[in-house]
């Protein structure tokens, strides 16, 4: 039994997944806030699955953790949403849990199970619409990993040098657009669902709201012409809380994109909108991708003796 | 001995290249217009690099030429500076040549054979910026290859919807800024070399070829941009004619870079500039990659038997 563990700012969404693939059983709680309370979370969040599970021993655990991983090792850095500064998880629950750990970044882990939810060959685009904005590659079941871990951080290309100020600095950032963090300090009026809120008095007319909700999908789009311009994935899947508003944001990034085929043949010509897809709401992704990365720490352990 | 042959608007580079991966002979000769000199040319090429090779026999071709490739064929289409618009190369050349033979993109070839002339292990972008602008990812000796043949068309991202209207219909494309031919038709003075036309006035204090310079210095930055933080590759090697311009193009665009690096701690982290190199004038690149992608038909028309 592979173990897979979404660790999010407010809650932990952890799989058991048998050796078919299959997930056999699926609990979540709440996450703790900290390095310790994060740390007995995973341990907390193992022994539920498990106990779900009915499962004797389990094989590997991996983790995903919305924060920086150093490459190649087990330690989180900037988990803002968790108040974890630096953690080095894998020291911390490896030795309690007796088993291969492996941690990494969220989006990848998404990205994976995503790629794995939708069982086709491949290459697939996984586009995260959170309060941030980055994106994974995956092609034929295996993550696009980069040089020094910025692969898929096209949140932070700029693609209006008269755009709005984004966090990082520049101007007219993807994520400056879209991102949910952006967006709802520019709206700046009390509610706990900005962007909901804000795609709500966009259909009774307000202006404010229809220039924001134009903005969303206009960076969503150009995430996706990103993706497919560079990397020419099959398929587009977009993830994250802001695909918790279904069809009305699709329908809007749509319009985006077919916006652009009517200007350009060449766009026209790879058929944007047909590509995009969305992760169902409440879809284990993350945690699913967490356990495959988990597994292959197993493989690598193994590897070890014959290298 | 492998062959590769790079088949230019105005000339075609051909190498012979040894199993240890040396290239042992060079030649170059003019290339014909339409399809049926393009035979030709191929025919005439592969005559003339074998005499300078002093080689027996031959084991495959490979060729690169500027046009799209359907994929997995060897038709060419809209190979439109060659005055191609459809050819079937491989089914014109191969039983005459009576070896494996290979076509691709140019821009593809190109960037192969700079990976393989780094002699670098790890993942490389390759943008090229001639006409147009193309990019393509190598990552450890393998391009990357898309699922509809789209892959590295980052010429086509739009990265200001208020730039100058791109040949493909949209606003503030990357070559729209910094393709050659785009960038001519703005300065439309006359001379042979605009773009060297464009850095001279814009030294002498010239305010439109000042803008031009820098717009182009803009296209080329957002390109390095795209390539790291989508595939996060180790490098960026640029190629195509307007690295001509040497030590010239690389200042502008080195400063574009550092721009963007002051204005975000996250860009900076980067070290974008770092990661920029320029393949040498003259370097065979293309005819290289081209032959590495010909040995590829090899081994698949040797797998056939066992497959």
């Amino acid at each position: 039994m592979r173990l897979g563990l979404d660790i999010g700012g407010t809650k932990t969404d952890a799989v058991a997944v048998a050796a078919s693939g299959t997930i056999v059983a699926r609990v979540r709680l709440a996450t703790g806030w900290g390095p310790d309370a994060v740390v007995q979370t995973v341990l907390d969040a193992v022994t539920a699955v498990r106990a779900e599970a009915d499962a004797e021993g389990i094989a590997s655990v991996g983790i995903g953790i919305p924060g920086q991983i150093e490459p190649g090792s087990g330690r989180v850095e900037h988990a803002v949403n968790l108040g974890v500064e630096r953690l080095d998880l894998v020291a911390a629950v490896a030795p309690l849990l007796g088993v291969p750990v492996r941690v990494d970044n969220d989006v990848k882990a998404a990205a994976l199970g995503a790629a794995a939810l939708r069982a086709e060959t491949g290459s697939m685009g996984y586009l995260n619409l959170g309060t941030g904005i980055a994106a994974a590659i995956v092609s034929d079941g295996a993550l696009w990993r980069g040089a020094r871990g910025s692969a898929g951080e096209i949140g932070h290309l700029s693609v209006d040098p008269s755009g709005p100020r984004c966090r990082c600095g520049q101007r007219g950032c993807i994520e400056a657009f879209a991102g949910g963090g952006a967006v709802a300090s520019r709206w700046a009026r009390p509610g706990a669902l900005p962007i909901r809120d804000i795609f709500d008095a966009a259909d009774a007319g307000d202006a404010a709201a229809v220039v924001l909700r134009s903005q969303i999908a206009y960076g969503v789009a150009a995430g996706i012409r990103v993706l497919v311009l560079t990397a020419d994935v099959d398929a587009v899947v977009l993830g994250g809380g802001l695909t918790g508003l279904g069809k009305r944001l699709r329908t809007e990034v749509a319009a985006q994109l077919d916006a652009s085929a009517r200007e350009s043949a060449f766009l026209r010509s790879l058929h944007l909108a047909e590509r995009v897809e969305m992760l169902p709401a409440g879809a284990p992704a993350a945690a699913l991708g967490a356990a495959l990365l988990g597994a292959e720490a197993i493989d690598e352990r193994e590897a070890v003796p014959h290298g």
